[in-house]
């Protein structure tokens, strides 16, 4: 018999906040996306997704839900509060637990978008069944969530899984975050993209795919230094080599504290597949000690790319009620 | 009322078991020590921990043990096995908890030595009532435990918790492992020696305390690096601003994953007290993001020195029945 209890997950970005409807198996019955700086503030932005969902909700036949999900950047899982994101132009702390319970009547759990991800991809993902995993997520930034026996790890205070903004490289590339080296500026989208013009920097004279793409256009983005690389660039090639190398080191030191079973790779750059993971399996493997070795899967996500925000953030409305 | 029921802690390591009687407030009422290396193996060594305990227990009167808790290097808490131990010259595997069980009678649980003190601080010292922290052992070398949300991290197969094994300086000095720039090989005992034997090479014509011990005896040890610092020697002091550097980096780096809300240093060098603790908590600061800073208790254990792989080992025992 299928359950006809459905969950809302919500994942609010800098720029889009999408939103859904999905049942107890992790599949989207309907999501939609609002631009989040159209309104002034999280009560505005969640009364529109309310309203939207309003409609749906009557349209789909849809009686029952068990609670609501919230992805959003800095959002404290205990305190239910954002007090801190650089990517939000909200006026801060903001309640958002609260706010969004009462606009929905519902209970409401929030959390950062990577935990929301980790808590998708244990729930319905590639990490389904495990007890012990990381999840990366690469994009802008770059995100983790960490579990063990099957829980995510919070922290103290909520704040735990910031291995993007740990120390990879001492007295590194600058970080928005005001310090140096964070793995976040090598192993984002952006940092693949500085590590690549440092690589056409050392080859000068190369005429491949991403030094005609620099010259063409000025500029280029991580999925063209992807391009390139199926293309066989050298330069391309090497910049998932050392991309790899800085999140391998990184990611053996985390397996040291924690001894997972895998780590799963979410988001844009993790999509090119081997060109990436291959270089990060070389240099963790090259970084264990040896009873680590040979027994931490680097995988990538098994959660739709397009839904899986959504997923996640409603995937943490069924967390709260196991 | 005093509950009347007890358990047995027993600290394997490669020079001395030390073994003892532990009670529900984590006070040691007896305790004993053998050399590990005089017997052929575990099987002897045991037989001869529960023959000594015997004559003790009827003499002490006491009826019940809850159980019998075994810290040992390499010690698997989910198999039960050693599987490998530099410091045992046993064969191995060895199947510790099967034959210590059958020897006492008991329930037994085993675990590393680091693990067992890090259970031990939990329910009995500096981290009583804390539900995240950190436990780092100096000496020999560098152990480690990590607790969230109360529970100490095994990973999936029992192995995690070896920060001390994790890359602090990359192609840094050779560690026994078989590779390089471990955390242990700077931050134990004998990296501190290391540390200040690079320290006098630069200083040539150092006068200090250091300097002197070392012409006399051709060698010093880390407890002579602490007299000589406390005598204000530059050199031992520059050892201990650098170890607290590669300590800092390496924790700030771990806080960033788990946001722990103390970090609880055990062993030798440790009881340097803010010769270390001050460096360390500097540098640790100095590579946390915002969100961490000013939050991370850095403190020395409370167990007492001799007693606490005891009372660790005990611990265990009731951290079972829990």
């Amino acid at each position: 018999m299928q359950s006809k209890k459905f969950s809302i997950g919500i994942d609010i970005g800098g720029t889009n906040t999408t939103f859904g409807i999905v049942n107890r198996k992790g599949e989207v019955v309907f999501q939609a996306t609002l631009a989040t700086a159209q309104y002034p503030g999280p009560e505005e932005l969640l009364r529109s997704v309310h309203q939207h969902l309003s409609a749906s909700i009557q349209q789909l036949g849809i009686a029952e839900f068990i609670g609501l999900g919230i992805g959003a950047p800095g959002a404290n899982y205990y305190t239910g509060e954002i007090t801190a994101a650089a990517n939000l132009k909200w006026t801060l702390p903001v309640a958002l637990q609260q706010i969004a319970s009462s606009i929905f009547a519902l209970p409401c759990t929030i959390t950062n978008d990577a935990k929301a991800a980790t808590i998708g991809e244990m729930t319905y993902g590639a990490a389904k069944g495990m007890k012990d995993f990381f999840l990366i997520t690469l994009g802008t930034g770059v995100g983790s969530g960490f579990v063990a026996k099957g829980q995510l790890i919070y922290g103290h205070d909520g704040f735990a899984g910031e291995l993007g903004h740990s120390i990879a490289i001492e007295n590194g590339r600058e970080c928005g975050c005001g310090r140096k080296g964070c793995l976040e500026r090598y192993a984002s989208a952006s940092g693949m993209v500085l590590t690549a013009m440092e690589e056409l920097d050392r080859q000068k004279n190369s005429q491949g795919h991403l030094a005609r793409i620099l010259k063409q256009k000025g500029s280029f983005t991580a999925h063209d230094i992807y391009t390139a690389a199926t293309q066989g660039d050298p330069a391309a090639l090497q910049t998932f080599e050392l991309t790899g190398k800085v999140l391998g080191l990184s990611l053996a030191n985390a397996v040291s504290i924690m001894s997972p079973q895998a780590i799963v790779f979410f988001g844009g750059p993790s999509r090119s597949g081997k060109l990436l993971l291959d270089p990060v399996k070389k240099h963790l493997e090259a970084n264990l000690l040896s009873i680590y070795q040979d027994k931490v899967a680097v995988i990538e996500s098994l959660l739709p790319q397009n839904d899986a925000a959504i997923i996640g953030a409603g995937a943490l409305a069924w967390e709260k009620i196991r």
